[in-house]
């Protein structure tokens, strides 16, 4: 502690938040790097390269066993919930909405090329060192962003858009790591990626947060809530992710039943996860009355804590306990573990995403380790429970449940190392972040319009005041 | 008469709107009873359970056969019609955007899983006393919610979440029981709902408001109308649904050229009611300029009108001749009928859904009578017409148009029986619902962000007065 | 020029914006027209009709093979594109977000009805002079809209919705002769409609805008900027524009390979075009800001760019590349263009269509050319290359690239004559426009809701001041 203690000192100089050069730099030379790349690495797969049809042909194959058919649908629901859910679920603070949306579509626009190239080398690298992707990999892709995204929610308005891209370069690479050692090493499933996505995410963010802790943030107290505008613009972003998170849990599930048994298990859960974080709102709350915090936020915790076992035969009881519990702990927690971590632990989580992600992120881990543990060829059928869990060899349910939860343990590694070690690289005092009395501001990193205070007054005077001297009541105005 | 009136007085006691103990314990009790509900009657069905690869391997199925592929992207953008789209379109009132967006999202939520339910007791209930979901299930679950949504648009800003909480349970009971009628027993056909859902949820509400009645609602006058943006926020509700309304009729339709046909003649209906809207919002206004209440609403009429024929062979053309009516029906709804029914009629619609949803079901309902019963062998070719409209036995087109018709009075009148006795339920003074000079107001059941006039002075003060001090400004509006 | 100018004078009468009498009757005459034409021309095709389980029954084909299927969730996103996305776009102005949303949605839906018939007449009359109309018509009327709403965004808050249907309607005939030459008298390549849709429409806006030109529209600037709310509002529109371009440039790419490739890469292209767009703006800009007005518009430009040769094998890396130019391009023509256009070249571009549209769809055009006179057996495959560009007879890539680069003048040529024609029929003085200073003001065309001003302080007085007199303060307000 000691030596971050030190460190801390040696970055705390005063800040400057002009971006004019690092910013355009950074995008120009990694957007020059990604076509490099890309030119040397990724080429269209069987089903989107235009030798498909001879492919057709010869397996007399229609047209619609096309992979787009299967997943197309979900890939732009999970598009939309990467752009417009996390954009719009950040937009409830009240001169953040700029940063909040704009932000999100630089990072994510700039991840999902990164997750291209990383995923592919670590997942599908042909004999012939070529990345082959299709609409599989853009999925895959989003998902990779997804995690950056959950990350940004902790740090929403205290960092720079340069810190941002440098915090998705990095959180993409370990994600890519992370991923491969789950699915491919480990061999655990995670369709909707509980631990892989929200776990990982959830503690990237969280501990650099930690390290960017800024003991003087309440100087920007009155910029840290929303006005009622920019909390209906949040429920755009919250009832996006909400209905089309079934596609997000089922998006590369198994065609045929996988899918379909995904989105059946998610749809519930989260229709759960809502009446208890109502309760919960409205019994903690004075008078009862319900908080947009918690209803733009703890109302998605089921669909975060289904993602694992999705897939699996939960049963759709099973679903509505999960969100059941998920809802109240959500809630929970941004009544009592929010303020409390950044009171005693310094960890100031803008979004609260480790109520959001975090929480629901290890108990999704959780139940998917039971579910497939408690697996049997009664309830899956002998060749439904190998295709499920895609047994091969000696693997039996028992052992899946100790691997599954051997995924978890590896995506909180990976979040809280990576998160240590990106926070250590974003205390630099070269990123052009906002001092601690201007965060949650717009006006560092965007040319804002007019106030509307400073225009509309005098439009409302012209209108109603027509008879009177408009100066003068302008200059009363002034005076009071 | 004299009874409803005596009942009114006696439950006309002050109002306490504090739900601390009656949410929490409604939506507690509510999903522990669905967790049981769901454990001992809901299953996975044939294509959502892992067994299905057997299915598939015995029947040299392709994977793309799996209902999910046939239905899923109608039931997403059903989904976002549910939440965003009815959601939205309540947001238009200046406070009362919170409680629209929000208690949408509650009711909705709750709604679907007691829909499961109850759609599957009366619907699916197999012979080993289980209920089998799939995705058609949770369409089906989605249009049994969209009727209770109907229903809340008419007592929009006027009820508590318990009472609305109350009103979808019964709702959606009934709502049950007379598809039932109308689907199974009569063997009516309405894909796209006209009579089901929206005569049935439209008149639901309507006689709820009128067993709610307000004598002294004008006292709420000044927060029952729009501001700018909550009218533009109001639009995305309208051009969600707007869009959506193809994928809502054809959900359901039969697979094949039965959705194809449905999307069509939805798509084309709501094209001409976008133009009748405004050649009469504007004729009828002072100056020609447009009413964005007819905008947001009355352009949504055709969708509505052509439910029910909409998988029939209506024909381009007669889709168009749908839309063109029931713009101009629904606009002097919205212009004559619903001062007429507040003042003498003593219900309050607050949305107006008898212009939206009554009228324009009903017409739907006698617009499917007529093209079922004119329905002939050339038009639809021999298996075509068996096949649309399911037939058997000696069942006959003009027989058929007959049912058509007994459906729709069976709709209307569950929905005036169903609303007066649920009506007379949330009269009891238990509910929390506000004082008649404190609806439409978010105030009474919402956490709301400070004022924003009371926190932007001290900004714009700051911004455009920074050589004057600063603090004798703060210090001088204190006083004010 | 001479000539223009006389012209000029004798239509600059002035202005009345009362539109009770036009508005009303060309919405009537005009689909009353559409009535009769329909009913005349227009039935189900093949896929749609109840005939199509006969068709289904000989050829042995499963349900999924309907058409339907192939292209209806790609119907349904660019759906949301036409008229959330364009619609939403253009609120971004402070006081036009009810002209941009609503006049978008009024033409839109009377547009895709001319654009069924006009593109049936050209290109699918059958020998019985029917036009049969199934899912990909509906894509291609879509399509043909967004040519006329890409002209609008010149002209928005500078004409009334008069006008704005009388642009449509010879925007869409001009849409439908052109589109002809191009696609099936040329025989050019164009998915995503680069040449078809951007170029010409934005042509025809600005030659519009030219025509239209207005000497003292500075009169207005007060209302030609924007506010906080509304700019995020006009975010709804990008990212529904930018998330869903690759379902643009695929809905009516071939079976497949063709729309899983397009898919790709638009994807690809609209992620790089985000990278240099943020560069550009923020290089440019004092102390390196962003804004709002880049990120809204150029961040699209590539999807514009990538459309003739999105289902070409352009590869990624191809795909990263010309995104990556016009995010630049378009930025630049922001900064630079769009002022000289309006000060040198009387183009008033309200929008900067000339940027989002016009450049990248004229770079589209030539990408197009150049990769089809690029295209080789080796890349493609022998069967491939004839399935990709349809070859018949004797035609080589090479000389297909020429005829792609015919169609692009095709292009230009229409957009620029029209344009002039028909904004010499719009400066007619009978359309009811608005004068030079009130032009980008709802006010109006529109009922709008009092102002929040003069309500607000109101209800914050009766907040925060309950233990003093509020009368005596609100009469002391009304005294101010």
């Amino acid at each position: 502690m000691g030596c971050v203690q030190s460190f801390r000192e040696l970055c705390d100089r005063p800040k400057k938040t002009n971006v004019r050069i690092s910013l355009p730099a950074v995008c120009i030379v990694w957007e020059t790097a990604m076509i490099i790349l890309f030119g040397i690495f990724i080429r269209y797969d069987d089903n989107s390269d235009s030798h498909w049809i001879d492919d057709r042909k010869e397996t007399n194959k229609s047209d619609m066993e096309n992979e787009f058919y299967f997943r197309y649908p979900s890939f732009q629901d999970v598009h939309v919930m990467i752009f417009v859910g996390f954009g719009f679920l950040m937009t409830f603070l009240k001169r953040y909405s700029f940063g909040a949306v704009g932000f999100n579509f630089l990072i994510a626009a700039f991840g999902l090329q990164w997750a291209l190239l990383m995923q592919g080398w670590f997942g599908s690298l042909g004999p012939d060192g070529k990345i082959r992707i299709g609409v599989e990999s853009l999925i895959n892709a989003d998902f990779c962003v997804a995690s950056c995204l959950i990350a940004y929610g902790a740090v929403l308005g205290k960092v720079s858009a340069v810190q941002l891209m440098v915090m998705t370069l990095f959180g993409i690479t370990l994600f890519a790591v992370e991923e491969h050692i789950i699915i491919h090493i480990i061999h655990a499933k995670d369709a909707g990626g509980s631990m892989v996505i929200h776990t990982f995410g959830a503690y990237y963010g969280l501990f650099i947060s930690w390290m960017l802790y800024r003991p003087n943030l309440n100087q920007s107290s009155r910029l840290q809530c929303s006005v009622y505008h920019s909390d209906v613009f949040a429920m755009i972003g919250t009832l996006f992710l909400w209905m089309f998170w079934p596609s997000f849990n089922s998006a590369i599930a198994d065609h045929g039943d996988g899918q379909h048994r995904a989105a059946i298990n998610t749809y519930l859960a989260l229709a759960s996860t809502v009446l208890t974080t109502v309760a919960m709102s409205s019994l903690f709350q004075k008078h009862g009355k319900l908080d947009m915090v918690h209803i733009q936020n703890s109302t998605l915790a089921g669909g975060v804590a289904v993602g694992t076992a999705a897939e699996f035969m939960l049963m759709p009881y099973g679903s509505l306990i999960v969100g059941f519990c998920c809802g109240i702990i959500s809630t929970l927690g941004y009544i009592y573990l929010t303020p409390f971590m950044e009171k005693y632990l310094k960890i100031q989580d803008t979004c609260g995403i480790h109520n959001l992600h975090a929480m629901p992120g290890v108990i999704g881990g959780i139940v998917g380790a039971i579910t497939a543990a408690a697996a049997t060829e009664s309830v899956y059928g002998v060749e439904g429970l190998k295709e499920t869990f895609d047994f091969v060899g000696d693997m039996s349910p028992t052992k899946q449940g100790g691997y599954q939860a051997a995924a978890l343990c590896v995506a909180i590694c990976f979040g809280v190392g990576g998160g240590i070690l990106v926070g250590c690289v974003l205390r630099l005092p070269i990123w052009g972040d906002p001092a601690d009395d201007s965060c949650f501001d717009d006006e560092h990193y965007w040319e804002l319009p007019q106030d509307e205070e400073s225009t509309q007054p005098v439009l409302q005077y012209n209108n109603h005041m027509r008879n009177k001297d408009v100066i003068e009541t302008n200059f009363n105005m002034q005076q009071t």
